[in-house]
């Protein structure tokens, strides 16, 4: 089958035909590493000559190179693959695809992208198991097209889908879907407990199914989350959408840690997929059954009270913190030498005999001795002109182990209480991945 | 004066000390071309290296390089210099910044960046003239401070001032503020005529001070504005803001035109700053006294209707347009070979005879013969998860012969109208450029 082109709309493509769109045995080459790719745009240009210079990259070609590329075992999900859905040549990493396809869901483990939105969903009442399924269906060939630069069948506008930007889309679902796919839902797939200083019920809690996009460019974002809304339509009606950001893409050298919008370089101490003891703490296991190889998701929307953060002094916000903001090291290590990636010595003292950081800080609330009770971040910041603050979303096992007693001890206690407010929770169960030919939830029905 | 460090993130800056903020005789070179700095880097850490390789950029390395580099009458606006508040490599675009200084003021011209927001002011009642004087004070050293990477004095979070992503702020002002400073405001700076579709009252119209923000990263756009928000809080009061994006730097190749959330690729037919005819149509001459180097902004928020414009087949978007949809090419143009700069032509048939591009396409109706009914325009998207569309910003010198006729023609009959409406509308009275060691917005009180 061959269709129309979605031509890439910097590059002519008058008269050349597409590959055709990802089947179940002909997923692209997974085996390119993002920061190959980023190397100077060389390489990717190397490639396209490769693959057929000046031409549109052929099926045979995908085919050829994928032997050697798709290693058995391999985690997709961290590696970026250049977009099937343009021309031979590479222009921009608006090509790069992340493949969706893997144990895990793609969009977790991958390198945090630049802009994301978390649209949540409620079911309608008249949908049932058999409409359920029916809508996991829809949404599978909708993320495999989507994210690999083709547009679902009705897309009228292939040209925003062609250039995926490593778009991903990463599917979790609340305790309504599991009990109506008939399968028992983990106890923690509920609303967290209360804590004192939340303010929830501003329309940014809960919801039955949650869709996360994820892209270096907010454009195929929009896109994407229009295709979705719209093919889902029948099953779920919108919830709440919310959209953030990090550094845009190239702003800065690779492996630094974003800089939340009061100032502080946020999510160093963050378990990091590929350790020894990550999978432990964020995969869930065969025990889970049908969630095996899923993650419980909490987002919690944390509204900065900027204003009045910009009257406290540096050495007040590096205390209210722990560390410094320049460079975000701890206040326990020397102002010189340190880095954010020094230990916190939560011991160690000044000269006055106090401790070096303080009780009430907030790194030293959010610590815990613990190696078990630790979260797997994921944040970016939102600002609508009006109120910014920070999109918190981290992975785990079980939130009531791993969340929770973090956030009881930072609600009782934590000088950054001044300035943050909790104003939005959700959980959701992230399903497990999905294969080529294969359909994202389809343990909720086996 | 020597400053404490606005580090960068990723750098190890322990124990240096910045360079002196941008004086009036001190301002940053001017020649970098922003292509030559895309060009992979390479540029970039070489430059470096030359200023001194691994330690702060000195500001004698500064002088040293400016005389060469600052050749007279240039406009230093369309082109951006590696940020001053850096050390001395360049690991990502985050280090660009754009020269506030010129005749024109900077961010009209630029390269359109990735991410804008604009923010609109209510004069407070209690601003007269010399405070309102104090304000344009203010504002000057702000965006002297911040676009090139620096603080304002009193801003408590210098790390995210230092990568501004090429960062400009652009200032307009409506009636009020020309008449509170006892100027004479030129006829055409009054809302606009109601056209029959309007729907505006949304909150999005008007306003005595705009500050236009953009970057290629909205990380300096949130602090920016913050910033600029808190010093001028108390002459004005927030009125309305927006926030837009384009495509992410580096997705697509440079020089393409953006492609609308519709999927339109938009802004094809744009005069080019450089042009022969572009100043004319864009600049105010010496006859508009206190705006001579000024313009005239229209900005109008439009509304699409995604929903209903999804169930338009392909053929009935392109004829709606002019366009098609792939490569942006007139209909009048054959199929192959054509492009977005193919000129339309609106005599040309098809085989049946009728208007290849049809009587009320949009491009037809937008078309003017006369060549001075010309606007230069920067647009974006904007999308926040429940109603997307077009932040349509332009300038000219006289909107009531430039954006209003052609809007008139739209108004009356474009088929495009059935999926836009028009919610918001403000025209500004974009002030003149500055030069170091004067005021923006000198030329409203002397």
């Amino acid at each position: 089958m061959q269709r129309p082109i979605p031509a890439a709309r910097n590059l002519t493509m008058a008269g050349t035909n597409l590959p055709e769109p990802p089947q179940g045995s002909e997923a692209p080459p997974r085996r390119l590493a993002r920061r190959s790719l980023l190397a100077g745009g060389g390489l990717g240009l190397g490639l396209g000559a490769l693959l057929g210079a000046g031409g549109a990259w052929g099926a045979t070609s995908l085919r050829a190179t994928q032997a050697a590329a798709d290693a058995p075992g391999s985690d997709a999900a961290l590696e970026a693959v250049p977009s099937q859905g343009i021309d031979g040549h590479l222009p921009g990493f608006g090509g790069e695809s992340l493949p969706c396809h893997g144990n895990h869901q793609a969009g977790i483990t991958s390198v945090p992208s630049a802009s994301v939105q978390y649209s949540a969903f409620r079911l309608r009442p008249e949908t049932d198991a058999a409409a359920l399924k029916r809508m996991f269906r829809v949404l599978t060939g909708d993320i495999e097209g989507l994210t690999s630069g083709f547009s679902p069948l009705a897309d009228p506008e292939p040209e925003l889908a062609a250039r995926p930007a490593r778009l991903s889309v990463t599917v979790g679902v609340g305790s309504k879907v599991a009990k109506l796919a008939g399968r028992e839902a983990p106890e923690w797939l509920a609303p967290l407990p209360k804590f004192t200083l939340d303010e929830l019920g501003g329309g940014y809690d809960g919801g039955d199914l949650l869709i996360v996009l994820q892209a270096d460019d907010p454009t195929p974002i929009s896109h994407a989350a229009r295709m979705l809304g719209r093919d889902l339509a029948s099953f779920v009606e919108p919830l709440w959408v919310q959209r953030g950001f990090t550094r845009a893409r190239g702003a800065e050298a690779d492996g630094t840690t974003m800089r939340n919008l009061m100032g502080q370089i946020d999510g160093t101490v963050n378990p990091a997929p590929g350790a020894d003891d990550f999978d432990g703490l964020v995969w869930l296991g065969e025990d889970a059954t049908w969630l095996a190889g899923g993650s419980a998701f909490v987002l919690r929307r944390i509204r900065m009270e900027l204003d009045t953060w910009d009257m406290v002094d540096r050495p007040g916000r590096e205390a209210s913190m722990g560390r410094r903001l320049a460079d975000g090291s701890p206040l326990s290590a020397p102002a010189e030498g340190a880095s954010e990636h020094t230990p916190a010595d939560f011991e160690a003292k000044n000269t006055l005999g106090l401790s070096s950081i303080g009780m009430a800080a907030h790194i030293r609330r959010a610590h815990s001795t613990d190696p078990g009770e630790r979260i797997y971040r994921r944040a970016s910041n939102y600002d609508d002109g009006t109120e910014a603050g920070l999109l918190f979303g981290c992975y785990q096992t079980d939130p009531r182990k791993q969340f929770v007693p973090i956030q009881q001890r930072l609600d009782e206690a934590d000088l950054l209480n001044e300035w943050v407010t909790h104003t939005g929770s959700a959980v959701f169960a992230m399903l497990p991945g999905f294969s080529p030919g294969g359909m994202l939830g389809e343990t909720l029905f086996t």
